[in-house]
Protein backbone atom coordinates (compact mmCIF):
# COMPACT_ATOMS: atom_id res chain seq x y z
CA UNK A 1 0.00 0.00 0.00
CA UNK A 2 1.25 3.23 -0.72
CA UNK A 3 -1.09 5.66 0.76
CA UNK A 4 -2.94 5.96 4.21
CA UNK A 5 -6.52 4.26 4.88
CA UNK A 6 -8.59 5.27 7.83
CA UNK A 7 -11.76 3.82 8.76
CA UNK A 8 -13.82 4.39 11.97
CA UNK A 9 -14.89 1.50 13.89
CA UNK A 10 -18.80 1.87 14.35
CA UNK A 11 -20.36 0.46 16.96
CA UNK A 12 -18.48 1.41 20.14
CA UNK A 13 -21.60 1.11 22.69
CA UNK A 14 -21.29 3.73 25.85
CA UNK A 15 -18.47 2.09 27.80
CA UNK A 16 -18.23 1.74 31.57
CA UNK A 17 -15.95 1.04 34.21
CA UNK A 18 -14.24 -2.25 33.98
CA UNK A 19 -15.37 -2.89 30.10
CA UNK A 20 -13.56 -5.34 28.00
CA UNK A 21 -12.16 -2.30 25.68
CA UNK A 22 -10.04 -4.76 23.83
CA UNK A 23 -13.44 -7.11 23.18
CA UNK A 24 -15.75 -3.86 22.27
CA UNK A 25 -12.71 -2.88 19.38
CA UNK A 26 -12.63 -5.97 18.07
CA UNK A 27 -16.60 -6.45 17.86
CA UNK A 28 -16.64 -2.86 16.21
CA UNK A 29 -14.21 -3.99 13.75
CA UNK A 30 -16.40 -6.92 13.03
CA UNK A 31 -19.30 -4.90 12.89
CA UNK A 32 -17.24 -2.21 10.31
CA UNK A 33 -16.84 -5.52 8.48
CA UNK A 34 -13.15 -4.87 9.19
CA UNK A 35 -10.44 -7.29 9.92
CA UNK A 36 -7.48 -5.59 12.10
CA UNK A 37 -3.86 -6.67 10.87
CA UNK A 38 -0.20 -6.03 11.84
CA UNK A 39 1.35 -3.01 11.35
CA UNK A 40 -2.52 -1.44 12.16
CA UNK A 41 -2.57 2.03 14.12
CA UNK A 42 -5.74 2.08 16.27
CA UNK A 43 -6.54 5.48 17.54
CA UNK A 44 -8.65 5.36 20.19
CA UNK A 45 -10.37 8.52 22.19
CA UNK A 46 -8.80 9.51 25.35
CA UNK A 47 -12.90 9.37 26.71
CA UNK A 48 -13.72 5.62 26.53
CA UNK A 49 -10.04 4.75 27.95
CA UNK A 50 -10.88 7.39 30.81
CA UNK A 51 -14.17 5.50 31.09
CA UNK A 52 -13.39 2.28 31.52
CA UNK A 53 -10.56 2.59 33.56
CA UNK A 54 -13.12 4.10 36.04
CA UNK A 55 -12.06 8.16 35.59
CA UNK A 56 -15.45 9.05 36.39
CA UNK A 57 -15.58 11.14 39.56
CA UNK A 58 -19.06 12.48 40.96
CA UNK A 59 -18.47 15.94 41.69
CA UNK A 60 -20.44 15.72 45.13
CA UNK A 61 -17.39 13.16 46.42
CA UNK A 62 -14.86 16.26 45.96
CA UNK A 63 -14.04 18.80 48.77
CA UNK A 64 -12.37 22.26 47.80
CA UNK A 65 -9.76 23.45 49.15
CA UNK A 66 -9.47 26.56 50.29
CA UNK A 67 -6.71 27.49 47.22
CA UNK A 68 -9.49 25.53 44.91
CA UNK A 69 -12.38 28.00 45.98
CA UNK A 70 -9.61 30.83 45.32
CA UNK A 71 -9.14 29.90 42.28
CA UNK A 72 -12.67 29.29 41.01
CA UNK A 73 -13.96 32.54 42.67
CA UNK A 74 -11.41 34.25 40.04
CA UNK A 75 -12.18 31.90 36.92
CA UNK A 76 -16.24 31.66 37.53
CA UNK A 77 -15.66 27.45 38.25
CA UNK A 78 -17.42 25.55 40.21
CA UNK A 79 -14.82 24.84 43.07
CA UNK A 80 -14.97 21.28 42.59
CA UNK A 81 -14.12 21.42 39.09
CA UNK A 82 -10.85 23.56 40.20
CA UNK A 83 -9.69 21.31 42.51
CA UNK A 84 -10.27 18.44 40.24
CA UNK A 85 -8.04 20.35 38.16
CA UNK A 86 -5.35 21.50 41.04
CA UNK A 87 -5.31 17.49 41.95
CA UNK A 88 -4.57 16.65 37.72
CA UNK A 89 -2.17 19.29 37.44
CA UNK A 90 1.62 20.65 38.11
CA UNK A 91 1.98 24.38 37.29
CA UNK A 92 -1.54 26.66 36.86
CA UNK A 93 0.15 28.56 33.57
CA UNK A 94 -2.85 30.96 33.34
CA UNK A 95 -6.31 31.86 34.43
CA UNK A 96 -8.76 34.21 33.86
CA UNK A 97 -12.46 34.11 34.19
CA UNK A 98 -13.77 30.32 32.27
CA UNK A 99 -10.59 29.40 31.58
CA UNK A 100 -7.74 27.46 33.63
CA UNK A 101 -4.67 26.65 31.92
CA UNK A 102 -1.95 24.34 33.64
CA UNK A 103 0.52 21.81 32.83
CA UNK A 104 -0.79 18.70 33.45
CA UNK A 105 0.99 16.28 35.69
CA UNK A 106 1.62 14.21 32.65
CA UNK A 107 3.20 17.22 31.03
CA UNK A 108 0.88 18.38 28.27
CA UNK A 109 -0.09 22.65 28.96
CA UNK A 110 -3.78 21.99 28.18
CA UNK A 111 -7.09 23.77 29.25
CA UNK A 112 -8.86 22.50 32.36
CA UNK A 113 -6.35 20.04 32.78
CA UNK A 114 -8.33 17.78 30.26
CA UNK A 115 -11.13 17.55 32.40
CA UNK A 116 -14.32 17.54 30.14
CA UNK A 117 -17.88 17.19 31.05
CA UNK A 118 -18.87 16.71 27.91
CA UNK A 119 -20.94 13.74 26.80
CA UNK A 120 -19.82 12.55 29.98
CA UNK A 121 -23.50 11.41 31.83
CA UNK A 122 -27.48 11.96 30.86
CA UNK A 123 -27.91 14.23 33.84
CA UNK A 124 -26.42 17.64 31.84
CA UNK A 125 -22.65 16.70 33.18
CA UNK A 126 -23.64 18.72 36.54
CA UNK A 127 -22.74 15.40 38.72
CA UNK A 128 -19.34 13.61 36.86
CA UNK A 129 -16.68 14.67 35.31
CA UNK A 130 -13.91 12.75 33.33
CA UNK A 131 -10.71 12.36 34.37
CA UNK A 132 -7.89 11.37 31.62
CA UNK A 133 -6.33 8.24 32.41
CA UNK A 134 -3.48 7.76 35.14
CA UNK A 135 -1.53 6.81 32.86
CA UNK A 136 -1.95 6.99 28.82
CA UNK A 137 1.34 5.35 27.85
CA UNK A 138 0.38 2.69 29.99
CA UNK A 139 -2.92 1.85 29.10
CA UNK A 140 -1.81 2.25 25.48
CA UNK A 141 0.35 -0.42 25.85
CA UNK A 142 -2.06 -2.56 27.85
CA UNK A 143 -4.74 -2.35 25.12
CA UNK A 144 -1.93 -3.09 22.46
CA UNK A 145 -0.51 -6.74 24.65
CA UNK A 146 -4.46 -7.68 24.50
CA UNK A 147 -5.29 -7.14 21.11
CA UNK A 148 -2.21 -9.52 20.57
CA UNK A 149 -3.54 -11.83 23.14
CA UNK A 150 -7.22 -12.16 21.94
CA UNK A 151 -6.57 -11.56 18.13
CA UNK A 152 -3.14 -12.28 17.62
CA UNK A 153 -2.66 -8.74 15.90
CA UNK A 154 0.29 -6.57 16.27
CA UNK A 155 -1.24 -3.29 16.07
CA UNK A 156 0.14 0.30 17.52
CA UNK A 157 -2.23 2.18 19.65
CA UNK A 158 -2.86 6.26 20.04
CA UNK A 159 -4.79 7.64 22.61
CA UNK A 160 -6.34 10.85 21.30
CA UNK A 161 -7.24 13.84 22.75
CA UNK A 162 -8.60 17.03 21.29
CA UNK A 163 -6.61 20.47 22.80
CA UNK A 164 -6.33 24.01 22.07
CA UNK A 165 -2.93 25.76 20.59
CA UNK A 166 -1.15 28.50 21.56
CA UNK A 167 -1.41 31.39 18.43
CA UNK A 168 -3.85 29.06 16.49
CA UNK A 169 -7.76 28.83 15.98
CA UNK A 170 -9.77 25.52 16.53
CA UNK A 171 -8.53 22.86 18.62
CA UNK A 172 -6.78 19.37 17.32
CA UNK A 173 -6.04 15.69 18.06
CA UNK A 174 -3.02 14.98 19.94
CA UNK A 175 -1.80 12.06 21.18
CA UNK A 176 -1.48 11.60 25.00
CA UNK A 177 -0.80 7.67 24.95
CA UNK A 178 0.91 5.71 22.45
CA UNK A 179 2.41 2.27 22.01
CA UNK A 180 4.19 0.35 19.34
CA UNK A 181 4.79 3.64 16.92
CA UNK A 182 7.17 6.07 17.47
CA UNK A 183 5.65 9.39 19.54
CA UNK A 184 8.55 11.66 17.78
CA UNK A 185 10.41 10.35 14.63
CA UNK A 186 13.95 12.14 15.13
CA UNK A 187 15.41 12.87 11.52
CA UNK A 188 17.96 14.99 12.94
CA UNK A 189 21.18 14.67 10.52
CA UNK A 190 19.13 12.67 7.45
CA UNK A 191 20.01 14.38 4.40
CA UNK A 192 17.72 16.25 2.11
CA UNK A 193 16.97 15.95 -0.93
CA UNK A 194 20.81 17.47 -2.21
CA UNK A 195 22.40 15.55 0.80
CA UNK A 196 22.60 18.34 3.18
CA UNK A 197 21.99 17.44 6.71
CA UNK A 198 18.67 18.70 7.89
CA UNK A 199 18.83 20.20 10.78
CA UNK A 200 15.38 20.15 12.83
CA UNK A 201 13.56 17.05 11.78
CA UNK A 202 11.80 15.86 14.67
CA UNK A 203 8.56 15.55 13.56
CA UNK A 204 5.75 14.36 15.77
CA UNK A 205 4.01 11.55 14.35
CA UNK A 206 1.91 10.24 17.12
CA UNK A 207 0.56 13.93 17.02
CA UNK A 208 0.18 13.71 13.44
CA UNK A 209 -2.04 10.07 13.82
CA UNK A 210 -4.19 11.66 16.23
CA UNK A 211 -5.43 14.84 13.73
CA UNK A 212 -5.71 12.47 11.02
CA UNK A 213 -8.07 10.34 13.01
CA UNK A 214 -10.02 13.52 14.49
CA UNK A 215 -11.16 14.17 10.79
CA UNK A 216 -13.06 11.16 11.00
CA UNK A 217 -13.39 11.37 15.04
CA UNK A 218 -15.60 14.35 15.37
CA UNK A 219 -15.41 16.51 18.19
CA UNK A 220 -14.00 14.44 21.52
CA UNK A 221 -14.20 11.33 19.66
CA UNK A 222 -18.65 11.95 20.25
CA UNK A 223 -19.67 8.98 17.55
CA UNK A 224 -16.79 7.44 16.70
CA UNK A 225 -14.22 6.78 19.25
CA UNK A 226 -11.98 4.57 17.47
CA UNK A 227 -10.00 4.81 14.23
CA UNK A 228 -8.48 2.37 12.30
CA UNK A 229 -5.41 3.92 10.32
CA UNK A 230 -3.59 1.40 7.61
CA UNK A 231 -0.67 1.79 5.76
CA UNK A 232 1.73 3.87 7.99
CA UNK A 233 5.30 3.10 8.18
CA UNK A 234 8.28 4.25 10.23
CA UNK A 235 11.80 3.84 10.53
CA UNK A 236 12.33 5.25 14.29
CA UNK A 237 12.10 2.91 16.85
CA UNK A 238 8.77 2.31 19.16
CA UNK A 239 8.37 4.91 21.55
CA UNK A 240 5.79 7.10 23.74
CA UNK A 241 3.39 9.70 23.87
CA UNK A 242 5.38 11.53 26.72
CA UNK A 243 8.29 11.76 23.85
CA UNK A 244 6.14 14.43 22.39
CA UNK A 245 6.15 16.42 25.79
CA UNK A 246 8.53 19.34 25.76
CA UNK A 247 9.58 20.44 29.57
CA UNK A 248 8.65 23.79 30.05
CA UNK A 249 12.21 24.60 30.63
CA UNK A 250 12.90 24.09 27.27
CA UNK A 251 9.65 25.46 25.71
CA UNK A 252 11.33 27.68 22.75
CA UNK A 253 8.50 29.46 22.36
CA UNK A 254 8.40 30.52 26.34
CA UNK B 1 -17.20 6.27 1.66
CA UNK B 2 -17.00 5.65 5.27
CA UNK B 3 -13.33 6.59 5.74
CA UNK B 4 -10.69 8.81 4.90
CA UNK B 5 -8.02 7.61 1.89
CA UNK B 6 -4.90 9.06 1.35
CA UNK B 7 -2.52 8.72 -1.74
CA UNK B 8 0.92 10.89 -2.51
CA UNK B 9 0.81 11.86 -5.94
CA UNK B 10 4.16 10.35 -7.11
CA UNK B 11 6.10 11.95 -9.60
CA UNK B 12 6.12 15.67 -9.14
CA UNK B 13 9.19 16.81 -10.45
CA UNK B 14 11.66 19.65 -9.70
CA UNK B 15 9.75 22.64 -9.82
CA UNK B 16 11.03 26.00 -10.80
CA UNK B 17 9.36 29.63 -11.12
CA UNK B 18 6.54 29.78 -13.68
CA UNK B 19 6.09 25.97 -13.85
CA UNK B 20 1.85 25.31 -14.01
CA UNK B 21 1.65 23.79 -10.67
CA UNK B 22 -2.16 22.55 -11.70
CA UNK B 23 -0.72 20.49 -14.70
CA UNK B 24 2.11 19.05 -12.76
CA UNK B 25 -0.25 17.56 -10.15
CA UNK B 26 -2.86 16.31 -13.06
CA UNK B 27 0.15 14.51 -14.27
CA UNK B 28 1.34 12.74 -11.43
CA UNK B 29 -2.28 11.76 -10.73
CA UNK B 30 -2.48 9.71 -13.72
CA UNK B 31 1.54 8.15 -13.32
CA UNK B 32 -0.41 7.64 -9.70
CA UNK B 33 -3.08 5.93 -11.77
CA UNK B 34 -5.52 8.09 -9.48
CA UNK B 35 -8.37 10.47 -11.02
CA UNK B 36 -9.06 13.44 -9.36
CA UNK B 37 -12.87 13.23 -8.04
CA UNK B 38 -15.05 16.17 -6.77
CA UNK B 39 -14.69 16.53 -2.96
CA UNK B 40 -11.08 15.55 -2.70
CA UNK B 41 -8.60 17.09 -0.94
CA UNK B 42 -5.01 18.02 -2.45
CA UNK B 43 -2.40 19.03 0.43
CA UNK B 44 0.36 20.68 -1.04
CA UNK B 45 3.64 21.05 0.30
CA UNK B 46 4.15 24.60 0.62
CA UNK B 47 7.48 24.72 -1.11
CA UNK B 48 6.76 23.41 -4.58
CA UNK B 49 3.81 26.28 -4.38
CA UNK B 50 6.58 28.97 -3.43
CA UNK B 51 9.14 27.64 -6.29
CA UNK B 52 6.75 27.91 -8.78
CA UNK B 53 5.80 31.46 -7.60
CA UNK B 54 9.54 32.53 -7.50
CA UNK B 55 9.98 33.20 -3.87
CA UNK B 56 13.38 31.65 -3.99
CA UNK B 57 15.50 34.41 -2.75
CA UNK B 58 18.97 34.97 -3.96
CA UNK B 59 21.32 35.66 -0.27
CA UNK B 60 23.81 37.50 -2.43
CA UNK B 61 20.99 40.47 -3.69
CA UNK B 62 19.77 40.79 -0.17
CA UNK B 63 21.04 44.10 1.89
CA UNK B 64 21.58 43.56 5.54
CA UNK B 65 20.07 46.81 7.38
CA UNK B 66 21.91 47.69 10.93
CA UNK B 67 18.98 46.05 12.92
CA UNK B 68 19.45 42.45 10.62
CA UNK B 69 23.27 42.45 11.47
CA UNK B 70 22.79 43.28 14.90
CA UNK B 71 19.71 40.34 15.41
CA UNK B 72 22.34 38.00 13.29
CA UNK B 73 25.12 38.40 15.62
CA UNK B 74 23.06 37.56 18.85
CA UNK B 75 21.46 35.10 17.07
CA UNK B 76 24.97 33.60 14.99
CA UNK B 77 22.63 33.81 11.75
CA UNK B 78 23.81 34.79 8.20
CA UNK B 79 22.89 38.59 8.32
CA UNK B 80 21.16 38.32 5.08
CA UNK B 81 18.88 35.44 6.01
CA UNK B 82 18.07 37.41 9.21
CA UNK B 83 17.10 40.50 7.06
CA UNK B 84 14.28 38.59 5.19
CA UNK B 85 13.24 37.14 8.84
CA UNK B 86 12.56 40.48 9.45
CA UNK B 87 10.72 41.56 6.12
CA UNK B 88 8.75 38.49 6.11
CA UNK B 89 7.86 39.06 9.69
CA UNK B 90 5.68 41.44 11.84
CA UNK B 91 6.62 40.86 15.42
CA UNK B 92 10.17 39.14 16.96
CA UNK B 93 8.98 36.91 19.43
CA UNK B 94 12.28 35.37 20.42
CA UNK B 95 15.52 35.55 19.49
CA UNK B 96 18.35 33.29 21.19
CA UNK B 97 21.48 31.48 18.90
CA UNK B 98 20.29 29.38 16.62
CA UNK B 99 16.92 30.51 16.83
CA UNK B 100 14.26 33.63 15.49
CA UNK B 101 10.83 32.63 16.38
CA UNK B 102 8.10 35.32 14.88
CA UNK B 103 4.97 36.41 13.90
CA UNK B 104 5.19 36.34 10.20
CA UNK B 105 3.23 39.11 8.16
CA UNK B 106 0.77 36.27 7.84
CA UNK B 107 0.46 35.89 11.20
CA UNK B 108 1.34 32.22 11.73
CA UNK B 109 3.93 31.95 14.77
CA UNK B 110 6.74 30.55 13.42
CA UNK B 111 10.86 29.79 13.66
CA UNK B 112 12.94 31.97 11.17
CA UNK B 113 9.46 33.21 9.41
CA UNK B 114 9.30 30.05 7.75
CA UNK B 115 12.46 30.72 5.98
CA UNK B 116 14.16 27.90 5.11
CA UNK B 117 17.36 26.58 2.98
CA UNK B 118 16.73 23.13 2.89
CA UNK B 119 16.12 21.04 -0.33
CA UNK B 120 16.49 24.61 -2.36
CA UNK B 121 19.25 24.31 -4.11
CA UNK B 122 22.20 21.86 -5.23
CA UNK B 123 24.98 23.98 -4.07
CA UNK B 124 24.09 23.34 -0.32
CA UNK B 125 22.01 26.14 0.12
CA UNK B 126 24.51 28.73 0.80
CA UNK B 127 23.14 31.12 -1.94
CA UNK B 128 19.09 30.92 -2.34
CA UNK B 129 16.45 30.67 0.55
CA UNK B 130 12.96 30.19 -0.09
CA UNK B 131 10.05 32.48 1.41
CA UNK B 132 6.38 31.63 1.98
CA UNK B 133 4.01 32.25 -0.92
CA UNK B 134 3.16 35.84 -0.72
CA UNK B 135 -0.62 34.90 0.12
CA UNK B 136 -0.98 31.30 0.04
CA UNK B 137 -4.83 31.60 0.49
CA UNK B 138 -5.11 33.49 -2.92
CA UNK B 139 -2.29 30.54 -4.07
CA UNK B 140 -4.85 27.80 -3.05
CA UNK B 141 -7.70 29.17 -4.71
CA UNK B 142 -5.65 30.00 -8.03
CA UNK B 143 -4.98 26.24 -7.66
CA UNK B 144 -8.54 25.30 -7.04
CA UNK B 145 -9.81 27.56 -9.93
CA UNK B 146 -7.25 26.01 -12.23
CA UNK B 147 -8.10 22.48 -11.47
CA UNK B 148 -11.81 22.96 -12.28
CA UNK B 149 -10.90 24.83 -15.35
CA UNK B 150 -8.21 22.30 -16.34
CA UNK B 151 -9.80 19.33 -15.31
CA UNK B 152 -13.44 20.01 -14.46
CA UNK B 153 -12.99 18.98 -11.06
CA UNK B 154 -13.99 20.43 -8.28
CA UNK B 155 -11.38 19.54 -5.25
CA UNK B 156 -10.21 21.83 -2.05
CA UNK B 157 -6.98 22.88 -1.71
CA UNK B 158 -4.54 23.05 1.44
CA UNK B 159 -1.03 24.31 1.43
CA UNK B 160 0.92 22.69 3.72
CA UNK B 161 4.06 23.86 6.10
CA UNK B 162 5.70 22.03 9.22
CA UNK B 163 5.81 23.78 12.46
CA UNK B 164 7.15 23.77 15.64
CA UNK B 165 4.67 24.35 18.23
CA UNK B 166 4.91 25.68 21.97
CA UNK B 167 4.88 22.95 24.82
CA UNK B 168 5.07 19.70 22.35
CA UNK B 169 8.38 18.27 20.98
CA UNK B 170 8.53 17.37 16.84
CA UNK B 171 6.94 19.57 13.90
CA UNK B 172 3.18 18.52 12.57
CA UNK B 173 1.61 19.81 9.17
CA UNK B 174 -0.29 22.74 9.54
CA UNK B 175 -2.17 24.74 6.75
CA UNK B 176 -1.10 27.90 5.96
CA UNK B 177 -3.06 28.16 3.01
CA UNK B 178 -6.53 26.72 2.34
CA UNK B 179 -9.66 27.14 -0.60
CA UNK B 180 -12.47 25.29 -1.16
CA UNK B 181 -12.86 23.75 2.41
CA UNK B 182 -13.40 25.20 5.93
CA UNK B 183 -10.04 26.23 7.96
CA UNK B 184 -12.16 25.75 11.15
CA UNK B 185 -15.01 23.98 11.88
CA UNK B 186 -17.38 26.19 14.48
CA UNK B 187 -19.41 23.64 16.18
CA UNK B 188 -19.98 25.81 18.98
CA UNK B 189 -22.91 25.06 20.10
CA UNK B 190 -23.62 22.08 18.81
CA UNK B 191 -25.26 19.64 21.29
CA UNK B 192 -23.06 16.77 22.52
CA UNK B 193 -24.45 13.02 22.97
CA UNK B 194 -26.46 14.37 25.57
CA UNK B 195 -28.52 17.21 24.05
CA UNK B 196 -26.43 19.66 26.17
CA UNK B 197 -24.74 22.42 24.27
CA UNK B 198 -21.05 22.20 23.69
CA UNK B 199 -18.95 25.15 25.34
CA UNK B 200 -15.28 24.73 22.70
CA UNK B 201 -16.13 23.05 19.64
CA UNK B 202 -13.86 25.50 16.79
CA UNK B 203 -11.60 22.66 15.10
CA UNK B 204 -8.79 23.47 12.85
CA UNK B 205 -9.75 20.98 10.37
CA UNK B 206 -7.49 22.16 7.35
CA UNK B 207 -4.59 21.80 10.32
CA UNK B 208 -5.83 17.89 10.74
CA UNK B 209 -5.42 17.37 7.35
CA UNK B 210 -2.34 19.15 6.62
CA UNK B 211 -1.07 16.90 9.57
CA UNK B 212 -2.84 13.85 8.09
CA UNK B 213 -0.65 14.26 4.75
CA UNK B 214 2.22 14.99 6.76
CA UNK B 215 2.52 11.43 7.35
CA UNK B 216 2.71 10.66 3.94
CA UNK B 217 4.92 13.50 2.84
CA UNK B 218 8.04 13.16 4.83
CA UNK B 219 9.94 16.13 6.31
CA UNK B 220 9.11 19.44 4.46
CA UNK B 221 7.19 17.70 1.30
CA UNK B 222 10.91 16.67 -0.16
CA UNK B 223 10.03 13.62 -2.12
CA UNK B 224 5.98 14.03 -2.00
CA UNK B 225 4.82 17.29 -2.39
CA UNK B 226 0.96 16.37 -3.03
CA UNK B 227 -1.18 14.04 -1.44
CA UNK B 228 -4.62 13.62 -2.57
CA UNK B 229 -7.28 13.29 0.58
CA UNK B 230 -10.54 11.61 -0.47
CA UNK B 231 -13.93 11.04 2.40
CA UNK B 232 -13.36 14.45 4.01
CA UNK B 233 -16.89 15.48 4.74
CA UNK B 234 -17.58 18.86 6.61
CA UNK B 235 -20.58 20.92 7.44
CA UNK B 236 -19.28 24.16 7.82
CA UNK B 237 -18.97 26.95 4.95
CA UNK B 238 -15.71 27.27 2.89
CA UNK B 239 -12.97 29.26 4.67
CA UNK B 240 -9.39 29.90 4.78
CA UNK B 241 -6.55 29.12 6.45
CA UNK B 242 -6.34 32.26 7.93
CA UNK B 243 -9.17 31.53 9.71
CA UNK B 244 -6.56 29.21 11.96
CA UNK B 245 -4.79 32.44 12.55
CA UNK B 246 -5.33 33.52 16.42
CA UNK B 247 -4.31 37.17 16.76
CA UNK B 248 -1.49 37.55 19.51
CA UNK B 249 -3.97 38.98 21.63
CA UNK B 250 -6.01 37.21 21.72
CA UNK B 251 -3.82 34.59 22.47
CA UNK B 252 -5.41 32.58 25.73
CA UNK B 253 -2.00 30.85 26.34
CA UNK B 254 -0.04 33.91 26.11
Amino acid sequence: MRGLDLLPLDGIPMVAEGDDLCALILDAAAASGDTLADGDVLVVAQKIVSKTEGRLVRLADVEPTPRAESLAAETEKDPRVVQLILDESGEVLRARPGLIIVQHRLGMVMANAGIDASNISADGGKEFVLLLPLDPDASAARLRAELRRQAGVDVAIVISDSVGRAWRVGIVGIAIGAAGLPGVVDERGAPDLFGRPLLVTQTGLADEVASAASLLQGQGGQGRPVVRLRGLSWSAPEGTAADLVRPLEHDMFR
